[in-house]
């Protein structure tokens, strides 16, 4: 059978469980947009504008497994880059998917809008070609093919794929049948592997793994909580691996903060004698500056698609299937050690005043808050060390960006996650500096009913770029003040009901929060605080100190 | 004498008139943004986002010249890229500056943020290469020679540019001495060029100079006012050279809308037996759809470095040199005849009424608004033909981007306008489709005390897109309905005052106007119209019949 090369795109995106494409429509996409609302379950998302779709429909990947985005051609995908180069850095399946002028028109090298005045055709996909993985580009003779050559890189990566679709192109028919994506390990290496990492567990004594980002890039978050379990081996996670582990699991020992940590992570972590990475990433934001970086304890390193333990190296062997190799071992002999010595508690509650408020008072008040299946999305800027610390609700979803790092992420990020998983209760803690850059991303939380609790820092500007920044009262740090509730009002399509909570000390937040826990059942809940431009957390402070100290 | 690497590229932008330089500050672009504010008589402009930024820069360089905008690395810096890949396509020279790591980070290939887990620290200028003239990045050795020689590019093609500056090289020491830039043409070519155009003008009967966008970028505009004077010769323009020629101008015919033009345009162009290309450039939006192409009347096309005249072509010759030649020329007979048959009018005054209004009401009162030193900007969308039409008054600016043609370009484009020209008074002109997409640079209006009249054509939704897509009523182009009073709550900072109107009816608008006529000089005016989804004006929907009948 035949079908459009639209539509069979817009079924492999289903195939893909893709439910929303986020995007904006333009002359050049309307073939594309038809194919998505025309076919029953997947909706077409209107975003504010593109680089807000972009950070929504990795926000949605983050929790859906793949994401997809649709602009126009030239001015659309170029204002959509950033967000995709971020899905990019962290390992995001997002597929974009360009509409691009009819063939008769890139044949003719005709001067149209969205391009130069010395037209070229290919330009936009060149640009996008260094930040995903691989690009297409359709026409009628190679569509099918590089339609399922894309969408298997995808898969197989887990990286951001460009796909550029002519006119005309979209109605050109072409086979309907998907075709099978194989991703095999190579056996024996898988055998080798997998064995020898068996014996180096059987060897070790308290042996922890370091969880992290890849294994929620490859869904993998059930395997690593039954295998800790079976096993009884502990475990740690680095920042961008957080949620991965329930944390409320005994096992669970709290997030890497390297010699940043608390005491209790510091003595347990003193006794370990075997180091295992489950999918790590030691970049700057992810180890504290550096701070938190492996020793050598540090003997097996699995990574998307190749192992190396005790200094070998095994390739064509993909994390999945380590996992499940190893989870379904019957060779490593579980620990008879106590779990965790101290059970992960988080933040230790504090005593509410009606003096201004700290941001350090900030993350125990928060932790008090969240429960249970919250999605939590977290900015970048001076909250993510800190917020790192608390402890989540069972099945809780954590979103941060610290790779990548890209600020005004978090609101559209927030949006898609939230339409990824209605269930899940929304969270997002952002500063009001990150906030303004894509700030109109709010409508949609109204227009889709999604009622978040948002809380705003507001500390008068961008407070990390003050202690990074040569002088801490650089003008370019400063930014214009804007009256927040004023954007409730102004986002709050047909009249729609909100809380706003405006908090100036720790007391305050406390009643807010309080608030909001019935609130939220109803409204989006938005709660300002006001804090010391100069005011940041005690681990934020410990990691510029270590990184100064380290320079000297 | 020796001088900073950061120190010498600020001197280099305020030697090309750059008085202020808009972006985002970032950790790697401190020591940019310090040799900024620390140098006299430049200032560094924070804008609320990067795209932003971009426009703004943008918008800056139509007026002033040439624009600057500085990122930090790979997030900030794709961003903007929209806003630079417009500044290319339309010949804004603009050059894009990124802080990027130091230069240890890039030797060692360190994995930190804003970068990807393999890291490339080039991925960006690869990116950036596809859409500016030329590419530089930074180290000791080169510093010196890269700037001058991206800055003399741009300076001779008039075209963006791209520079990455290491952190640490922004402190490396190079020699201060500015380098001569020297654009020559071609001395032979160019006296044979012009000896052929100045015999073709003195054969012809009825000349007429077709104006257009290069005029603007190589700055010639007075060249062009004293040439058609000097030699009696009537000009029309196409939309992107619009106010180029004083429209009051007694050769001045109207903007070249083709067979699309009222009676008057059509019937003094039949009588025309020789066309002569300023900087023309014949895309599809510049000519309503391919409707305005010249014909064989056609035999000069003076270019930004090359001319053909007769079907020959002469190459290395610049425009600004042919022009000055031609207007020193003794050999040009100025022409006897009657300068244009009928003075340009612009639209009719209209009779202001009580029903819903329509957009083709707008105008007409819109151009009894407009007087001498107008800025003027106008958004893409539905309003760009009919706005060409509008007669200016004297000594305007008149802002649009038909070949880009990225919504949510004008409103940044206007804050920078405004700020390369305080003089004037700023007028925008945007459907609140585009205007959600770039909205918070409103801020950036209050903040520097810019008081402009900004129209918005609120018609509910991408009313443009429902007559090009396939099916008026597709749900994608629909969008949030907001309430715009509110965004001006938001952003005027610390209660600065703003007017507001809202308009139903030509009668309201009208009275609008001439509120706002002495409103805008204490205050920013907001005017937000409302029209029905399927009102578009005569010129846009001539332009949209013709392209639909030529494709039958």
């Amino acid at each position: 059978m035949k079908i459009k090369t639209a539509d069979y795109l817009v079924k492999r995106l289903k195939e893909l469980g893709i439910k929303d494409v986020f995007g904006l429509p333009g002359d050049y996409n309307f073939n594309v947009l038809d194919a998505i609302i025309e076919t029953p379950d997947i909706n077409w998302i209107n975003c504010t504008n593109e680089l807000n779709a972009g950070y929504a429909a990795d926000g949605y990947a983050r929790i859906n497994g793949y994401g997809a985005v649709v602009t126009t051609y030239g001015v659309g995908e170029l204002s959509a880059i950033n967000a995709i180069a971020g899905s990019f850095a962290e390992n995001v399946p997002v597929i974009k998917i360009a509409g691009v002028p009819k063939t008769s028109f890139i044949n003719s090298n005709a001067i149209i809008h969205h391009n130069f005045s010395k037209p070229d055709y290919y330009a936009f996909e060149k640009t996008y070609s260094n930040v995903v993985e691989t690009t297409a580009y359709l026409d009628e003779d190679n569509a099918k093919e590089e339609i399922d050559r894309l969408i298997e890189t995808m898969i197989k990566t887990k990286k951001p794929v460009y796909l550029a679709i002519p006119m005309d192109v979209c109605h050109h028919l072409i086979d309907h049948k998907i075709p099978e994506v194989k991703t095999k390990s190579d056996n024996n290496a898988l055998n080798e592997a997998t064995e020898k990492i068996s014996c180096m567990i059987n060897s070790a004594k308290n042996p922890l793994i370091i969880t992290d980002y890849l294994i929620k890039r490859c869904r993998l978050q059930n395997e690593v909580r039954a295998f800790i379990n079976k096993f009884n081996i502990n475990i740690t996670s680095m920042i961008m691996g957080k949620g991965i582990v329930n944390e409320d699991d005994e096992h669970y020992i709290g997030i890497n903060h390297g010699p940043l940590a608390d005491n209790d992570f510091i003595d347990f972590y003193k006794n370990v004698d075997l180091t295992i990475g489950f999918g790590t990433l030691f970049s700057d934001l992810n180890t504290l500056g550096f701070a938190a970086l492996p020793d050598d304890r540090f003997k097996i390193d699995i990574q998307a698609d190749y192992v190396i333990a005790d200094g070998d190296r095994f390739e064509n062997v993909l994390i999945e299937d380590v996992l499940a190799k190893l989870l379904n071992s019957n060779t490593i002999i579980p620990k008879s050690q106590d779990s965790a010595a101290k059970p992960f508690k988080g933040y230790k509650d504090i005593e509410a005043s009606g003096n201004n408020i700290k941001t350090d008072e900030i993350f125990p008040l928060l932790q008090n808050f969240l429960k249970a299946n919250d999605t939590v999305v977290i900015e970048t800027g001076i909250i993510g060390y800190a917020s790192s610390k608390m402890k989540l609700g069972s099945d809780s979803n954590y979103l941060s960006q610290p790779l990548w790092g890209s600020i005004g992420w978090a609101t559209p990020a927030l949006f898609g996650a939230s339409m990824a998983d209605k269930s899940k209760r929304p969270i997002l803690f952002t500063g009001e500096g990150s906030h303004q850059l894509t700030i109109q991303e709010m409508a949609n939380l109204f227009k889709h009913d999604i009622k978040p609790v948002i809380l705003l820092l507001n500390n008068n500007g961008y407070t990390i770029e003050r202690y990074l920044s040569n002088n801490f009262d650089d003008v370019f740090n400063d930014i214009t003040s804007w009256d927040y509730k004023k954007a409730l009002e102004l986002f709050s399509l047909d009249k729609k009901e909100f809380a706003y909570h405006s908090v100036y000390t720790s007391k305050e937040l406390k009643t807010a929060l309080n608030s909001a826990e019935n609130e939220q059942k109803e409204k989006l809940v938005y709660i300002e605080i006001f804090t010391d431009k100069a005011d940041i957390p005690t681990l934020m402070k410990k990691s510029l100190d270590f990184v100064k100290n380290r320079n000297v």
